[in-house]
């Protein structure tokens, strides 16, 4: 099978991660049956100051027309708002109809000093504030002055397809974890927990709320996988507190962007946790990691989360078992815990990392 | 001076935990030369049931007409959505104007366990999606089907206040912090480290930017108070990861309700954090758990989040060396560590702590 894989670095440490996820691909044993061809695009905040587009057409007509699947690495935000710049990657999510965003969250097994944690966040990726329609209004001081209107928007049926593919995922987990040794997973049954605010939000949340259950209730899922529900406030506090207790978490978008930083702390670092923007036959994996502009240039960006990204886009385009033998490599140098990047304390560079996993292919 | 306080145990373990906060009052040393009356109010889900309204309108008359301040318990969410209730916490906020939702999060001296956290989380306390304004749309499937959209409203005016709310406090700790021995607190100089998603919501969150920021600028705090920014989803990372560099946060409405959660999981326990609802010359004290139904009804309630939240009504309502005897109290037997609610671990019952801290008042 051949895969045609975009390859949009953007700012920052982007550049640095990216390549990694090109070499692992080319690396992967020739006996999976894959060859890949890669396309070169670009995207972010440098390629708005070039062309006064952050998002090129061409990028996105080469990923629509050329390409099975991307490789995002992270762009730049401008620290003062930019007349005419916006986000690369929320545009890039909604114009490929990536709807999902699924961001698995696994603690390194060994690490004493940190509870065990192997959740998937499955975040929406197409709409709530992230239609991003804002409107300003000037009303006189004495009227009030000025104010902006944001709009929150949560469709059924984006909810209802989000909802479904975190029942996939946790029926797929379970599935794993049953040809797994005994004892190799912290957790023993399929668990979906949906987040919201409805107790604020009661039509928008409150909708999301009820087009998961309804999801969730369909007979695939009926029986096989266990429903709660969450508000968000107190799952951030859970999320820190017991975060063992998380199997697999369904959000609407930001809530999801939230919960998704938290629980990357909660592993030492997001430089471990990796990102895939998933639609129709489509993914793009994405590292969870901004574009660190403090350690830009320095050779010294944790490359795992942009390799875990990698198997993850090739999970979602059906190559399980060339995810898996990525995964495996990356834990194994994980577990060795003896070539580390300074986010996880250690001493190793970008190059290093990337050559002890290779090794373990 | 009297003081003439609202009693709004609300439900659950909100009844268990409010009559702490009148018995502290009661057992402040009358060398202060304050004096209490107080006025039984009810809201809340039960009220709800019984009459109605979760918010009945001689609650909010009494409030306005008669009271200095007033203490809020908790309020039980319905776990689905019922026709006509809505949460009367945040009603009251916004019918009294409270526009400050004041929560400091401190951890226990001396607890190893634990990063030291000493900040200020100082929440919008009337805007954002608080506004709920909310509507639900039927399209045809073929259309796209249901969906609902909810307003973000931010403005100038309640934006800057907020901010110079936040600018006060952190002026006002560095004040606290100089007349203490050295070395007694973790930060050096004052900070406000502004909360915000303006890489997506430019106009919204990009107004609460640039309102705190000249809020921020004012001559009262150039100078004498650090300004610092941060994107909500990466704060949540660093508030896990270096919590300790956090002095004072401002934030909408809704991140401060997120941000305020994990806080509270950090220092160990939502039943330690307190909290204030804010407005001109009114203040109501409100713990920040919620109802807790899990352990209602058996006398285990840390009371320490509404003591703490009983002092720091009276820190709003200008009464600061009685609010700092109840602090210090509180933190005393904290400090001794002999008498825990289970929340921390111990086994003391919620009379058992109250009883202890009032000794040593
Ligand atoms: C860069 C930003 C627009 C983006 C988001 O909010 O989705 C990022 O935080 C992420 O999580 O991918
Ligand atoms: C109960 C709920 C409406 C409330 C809020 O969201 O403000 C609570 O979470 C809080 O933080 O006081």
């Amino acid at each position: 099978r051949l895969l045609r894989i975009g390859l949009i670095p953007g700012d920052g440490i982007g550049r640095e991660v990216i390549p990694a996820g090109r070499r692992i691909l080319e690396a992967l044993p020739s006996s999976l049956g894959l060859r890949f061809e890669f396309a070169d695009l670009h995207a972010g905040f440098e390629t708005f100051e070039k062309t006064g587009a952050a998002l090129p057409d061409r990028t996105v007509d080469v990923l629509r027309g050329e390409c099975d699947g991307a490789l995002f690495g992270a762009v730049s935000s401008p620290s003062k708002a930019v007349r005419g710049y916006s986000s690369p990657i929320v545009a890039l999510r909604k114009k490929l109809d990536l709807y999902a965003n699924v961001r698995p969250v696994k603690s390194v097994r060994g690490d004493a000093a940190r509870k065990p944690i192997d959740m998937v966040i499955v975040r929406e990726n197409t709409e709530d504030l992230y239609v991003k329609e804002e409107k300003t209004f000037d009303r006189p001081e004495s009227e009030g002055g000025k104010y902006a209107e944001a709009i929150k928007r949560i469709s059924e049926r984006a909810s209802s397809r989000i909802a479904t593919m975190a029942g996939e995922i946790a029926l797929r987990r379970q599935k794993i974890r049953e040809s797994s040794p005994p004892g190799s997973s912290i957790h023993e049954r399929p668990l979906v927990t949906i987040t919201h605010k409805s107790n604020v939000l009661s039509q928008t949340d409150g909708l999301f709320r009820t087009a998961c259950r309804a999801a969730l209730s369909a007979p695939e899922f009926a029986g096989a996988v266990a429903v709660e529900e969450q508000i968000v406030d107190s799952m951030v506090y859970k999320l820190f507190r017991q975060p063992e207790a998380y199997d697999v978490i369904v959000a609407p978008n930001l809530y999801g962007d939230i919960l998704s930083d938290g629980a990357a702390a909660l592993v030492g670092s997001l430089g471990l946790v990796p990102s895939a923007n998933v639609g129709e036959g489509f993914a793009i994996g994405e590292p969870c990691h901004g574009s660190a502009p403090d350690i830009e240039g320095k050779g010294i960006a944790n490359p795992v989360a942009t390799l875990r990204s990698t198997a993850l886009m090739l999970e979602f385009l059906g190559e399980e078992e060339a995810a898996a033998k990525i995964y495996a490599a990356v834990d194994a140098s994980l577990e060795e815990g003896r070539l580390l990047t300074p986010d996880l304390g250690g001493r190793a560079t970008t190059e290093e990392v990337v050559v002890d996993i290779l090794k373990r292919l």
